[in-house]
């Protein structure tokens, strides 16, 4: 008896002698060396000769050809331009592109989602043309485009600007022409200043040099546009008008442009599909202190919508009125020279160079659009919806997952399949209406892409050796979700479990953080790096970013920001999503919406409330990739307590769905961790008293 | 002796599991009522008949009718000015200002740091006078103003801004002046965007109206300029300008115009006591690719400085000339002028509008001066000499620390006697040179006045019943010091106790941190103000700033820029002063000085070295303020290493001046704070088990 009450205490004691808090056998893994690939495989080879064209590449010489005439002869400007930027966006500064908009890939062949054209012209019918692209897609491009393009890899040393090498082709005096729909005002004026000082002259083209070549190029989206009640937006868009036009009064603004798709969607409660993943469509809106025109296709003016907007309703506050889209810019001339409009308001960071360029300065308003902050602070409605969707997403994820366990070892799962099963899985759930964004399903190497998306060519198996990273996120009715979490099958290096605690300590300090109303992202970033640069250690991307409900699963605010939508609001929802990328070997990455809330703080400074982060995302982590050892108490009482949560809250809904065999999986996988499994690095010294003590006590009574 | 062993235990143990981490019974305490004082007593009464001007206050009238005079009929512009603006700063846009340029005092009376006059000019010698003041000196201006003046109380509601006033006193029309020289170009913008849209026109006036009407204006310093070694600088004043040049070349620019004084003072290594506190003299400098003068008053220039410069040297890259202090603008003015000069550097943040203004649009560069990053990052001789200096301010601190604990209860101590005794034990350091600042020595409910200053009035008796905050810092020829630490000599309640714990731990949070390369303090600000912010407490006021190498007590970087100068750089110098402030009752402020300097972590992300923060201010923490409990292990063992490194820094320099009974206090309270006093919250559950643990293995040993 006696000597099992020893062995207990001498066992737990180990825990805390033990508690070195990192291995010292680990160090850095060098990187894998860069296969090149060899030429004439799938990429060109434009050195050779004959020069090397794989057959993935398009044949643009007659599109060039076209084009340069265009430039060479068009009608919309006095005489001819010499270069003309072909930008990847659309009138909307989308993050997602609709295929109709896809002009550069269209004229480059290159369809990576990044990227810019630019085609010189000679004016006998020659030039250049050249693509400048970022790291993900220089393999792509390669293999992409043919030799009548120079792939300007971005990032790499002695890589011109765009501005540069506009500069050294066109000498001094020459003019450039882009579409003014397609760049936003910052773009503009940055490219303009540039130009100016080599006396290169930026045109505005009004009508798209690209569309005129392209002969087979989609028609608009026949995507219906469809209301969303009550139960899912929980303010109407007639309560929303009536705030946007508060804030127009605080700003002395009489009219205000709305240009982003979300913003249009959020304030009219609308939504459709026009591009892939956001749950949107292409519109626009003017709002005055007295109307409402909502600019869209007037196919998509079904009956739902007419009586959602309620069209026909006599002028007035709380009317509304639909114009055909491609009316919108004729509309903000005819505000401009309203006299009774002294000042419009235009989003400064949204809006187009086209829009921005129709009202004269002297009556811009250049600031964020108001609905930017206002669809920020979900409402009560909002919130818990977007925590329905996480709780049935969560359903999905945590399925996934136990099959991931069986069927990894298997060896039939690839990044791929992996992420079909997933979105499978999803689809079952209630009110599913898509992915919110392209998968990121990552093993091994790949992970450590940090905007990977499997392809065919890169497409890995999912192995018990690898450690493996799932990006991923559905639409809901209800909400947007966007979760990562990262697992190994097998047995995961020393050196893997301590980047991956690391990474899970920096999550747990951000959503222990306490902090005031107001405060921006920009000081929020600390606290979830520290463990990594603890360590020397570092990730190079963004901490997270905001989520719409059932809309753009980016938007404001971000922990980047210094200004503009802070963090520091009740009902503002962020991801939390540090990680760690080891080249050539592995990615973890571990992100989880949170939400804003009031804190429970022992004071009030000055009757004040303070703010603190609330988990949506409720998925386990895995436990054989956590070194208990380097969390400290609070850590692992965040961490305790959040996996009381997934249980409690996910495991009915995994009952309510039948799902027996993923809840007990769940119960195994939320079991509280033993404080006798754990060394805070706090109760070292006093524990080895204890143990020092206890030896003590050990040895006088076996005496 | 089974006992004994288990009663250490037992002893052991009951700080565990005591371990409340903060005390229930304190809230915060309730402010004191304003008291309203009477008038007729030291403050004015406009509203009296007959009014009341006390004899503090200055008898005005007649210098605001010669003023009027000048305004109506000044020679110096066309027509009259409906309005004058007298700023309270000096050409230089300096912290502390001389005397001489004490405008805004001399011409209200109010001699208040901060504050801008107003005089209104109704064309028949009538008009108004207001004074913007902030609440610091509110009183202070009732004592001071006669009642020709409108006391402007900012912050209040309902108190217009100097525009919004301007407007209303003006109409439309109006023309306001104001002295281009003692205005930044921030405030001229601001200014005349405001006074457009009331078609209201700002004249920069070239001559001062003030100083017309100063009859006694004390004349230029008399201060002598010294030259400052190498032996303090470690750069020579040639190689520094090389680097300056080095910079412009890098930006473009063909001259650059210094007007910051500490910047020039810098740039020569050169020094002297033209302004209170700061330990400059009034000068400028232009730097081109072959010239660089220096603009000073040339009575100054002595044999020292002449030598120093190597004045008379031929024109070329290494030599210096002297002209005039007042023909700087001339000189800016012949420089645009100068075909060869393509663009002009002048420092965006610290230039008046008067030089600004002197420079077409087309060839200014407005930009951070190069000088002010330079000066930030301390090379190895300053570093040397600022840790040098601190080691000797050290001794004074401690000397008054341990003259207070037997002073102060003797009553015989006061706010103004105990700062100016602290200021002797510093004059009799090597290499004194006078103080940093106004020393901030408050008592009690002072202490929660941030920006305090104790006058006649306002001194307080330290007391053994008051929290006391001590804030000042001396001028030595190796470097400028400050530092603020914060006692009780009495018993301090739990609250005290409780606020003084959490601004240490911030403090200490502040010191643990590791950073990048080129981080800025917004960043770096969140785990200072956590502790308190976890308690919903705050303090309202900046984390820290620079410090200059005997210059000036406040320079770049600042915790709280976004950008400009980064406080991730090895060899910058920053305050870390986290504090709390309970209105009516008490202040606390920890302020230790840091240096930035590279982190000692286990690995090196691509190679890359990571940053963190040394003390370099070496003066103990009161143990009796400090609640252990609250702190966790890696805050107490930060706490006693700290305490070490002032025993091992401070005790040998307090033996070799022979201060045996300093040194026996500074052995006495800089003891290593044991680990049997504390709780660690990350050990309490841990130790709970133990404790029980050890309560079974006692109990089967007594059965």
């Amino acid at each position: 008896m006696h000597s099992a009450v020893i062995i207990l205490i001498c066992t737990g004691a180990v825990f805390f002698v033990r508690g070195e808090p990192v291995s010292e056998g680990d160090g850095v893994h060098p990187r894998s060396p860069r296969v090149k690939r060899a030429p004439g495989d799938t990429e060109r080879d434009c050195t050779a000769t004959p020069q090397y064209i794989p057959s993935t590449a398009k044949d643009t010489t007659d599109l060039l050809r076209r084009l340069r005439e265009g430039m060479q002869s068009s009608g919309h400007f006095a005489g001819s331009i010499q270069a003309y930027i072909i930008p990847a966006g659309d009138a909307h500064l989308s993050e997602y592109i609709s295929e109709r908009d896809q002009r550069r890939a269209f004229i480059s062949g290159m369809s990576g989602s990044a990227g810019t054209a630019v085609v010189t012209n000679d004016g006998s019918g020659g030039g250049k043309a050249a693509v400048w692209t970022d790291s993900r897609y220089f393999l792509q491009a390669e293999q992409q485009l043919d030799c009548n393009w120079i792939l300007m890899r971005q990032g790499e040393e002695d890589v011109p600007t765009i501005e540069e090498w506009l500069v050294s082709e066109l000498g001094t005096g020459g003019r450039v022409g882009v579409d003014p729909q397609l760049v936003s005002i910052k773009l503009w004026e940055a490219l303009e200043e540039a130009l100016t000082d080599a006396r290169i002259r930026l045109f505005g083209v009004p009508h798209n040099l690209v569309d005129d070549v392209w002969d087979d190029r989609p028609g608009p989206s026949q995507a219906p546009v469809f209301p969303l009640g009550l139960e899912y937006t929980g303010k109407s868009w007639e309560d929303k008008i009536s705030d946007v036009r508060e804030k127009m009064t605080d700003e002395n603004a009489d009219a205000l442009v709305l240009t982003k798709l979300d913003e249009v969607a959020w304030l009219f409660n609308l939504r459709g599909s026009d591009v892939p993943f956001n749950p949107v469509f292409f519109a626009y809106a003017i709002v005055t202190a007295d109307t409402a025109v909502l600019y869209l296709d007037t196919n998509k003016v079904t009956d739902d919508v007419t009586s959602h907007l309620r069209l026909g309703c006599a002028t007035g506050a709380s009317c509304v009125q639909v114009a055909a889209y491609d009316t919108l810019l004729t509309a903000v001339e005819a505000l401009a020279a309203d006299s009774t409009m002294r000042k419009i308001w235009i989003s400064s960071a949204s809006t187009t160079y086209a829009v921005f360029s129709k009202v004269p300065e002297s009556k811009q308003i250049l600031d964020a659009s108001p609905v930017m902050k206002m669809k920020s602070k979900k409402n009560s409605v909002e919130q818990q919806g977007l925590k329905n969707a996480h709780i049935r997403d969560a359903v999905a994820k945590c399925e996934y997952l136990m099959w991931l366990e069986d069927a990894v070892p298997g060896g039939s799962v690839t990044e791929i399949s992996g992420a079909d099963y997933l979105q499978q899985l999803r689809s079952r759930q209630r009110d599913y209406m898509g992915l919110s964004f392209p998968s990121i399903s990552a093993s091994g190497p790949n992970g450590a892409v940090v905007h990977y998306r499997p392809s065919a060519e890169t497409n890995r198996a999912v192995t018990t050796s690898d450690v493996y990273l799932i990006d991923s996120g559905g639409q809901y009715k209800d909400g947007t979700t966007d979760v990562t979490r990262t697992l190994h099958f097998g047995q995961p290096t020393d050196y893997q479990r301590e980047t991956y605690t690391l990474v899970l300590m920096g999550a747990i300090n951000e959503f222990l953080q306490v902090f005031k109303q107001g405060t921006f992202g920009i000081r929020l970033q600390q606290a979830a790096r520290a463990p990594l640069f603890s360590y020397g250690l570092e990730f190079g991307h963004g901490l997270g970013h905001g989520l719409g409900s059932f809309l753009n699963v980016h938007e404001d605010p971000y922990f980047r920001s210094t200004e503009g939508v802070p963090v520091g609001e009740e009902g503002t929802f962020i991801t939390i999503e540090p990680g760690y990328y080891e080249d050539g070997q592995f990615g973890i990455r571990l992100e989880t919406l949170a939400m804003v809330k009031e804190a429970d703080t022992k004071y009030h400074y000055n009757g004040r409330t303070y703010l603190t982060f609330e988990p949506v995302t409720l998925v386990p982590f895995q436990e054989k990739m956590i070194k208990f050892d380097m969390l400290n108490e609070k850590q692992l009482t965040w961490l305790n307590d959040y996996h009381r949560q997934v249980r409690e809250t996910i495991g009915p809904e995994l009952q309510r769905q039948g799902k027996d065999d993923v809840y007990d999986w769940l119960m195994k996988n939320t079991q509280p961790f033993e404080t006798s499994r754990i060394t805070s690095s706090g109760a070292q010294p006093v524990a080895s008293v204890f143990f020092i003590v206890i030896a003590v006590v050990c040895s006088i009574f076996s005496t």
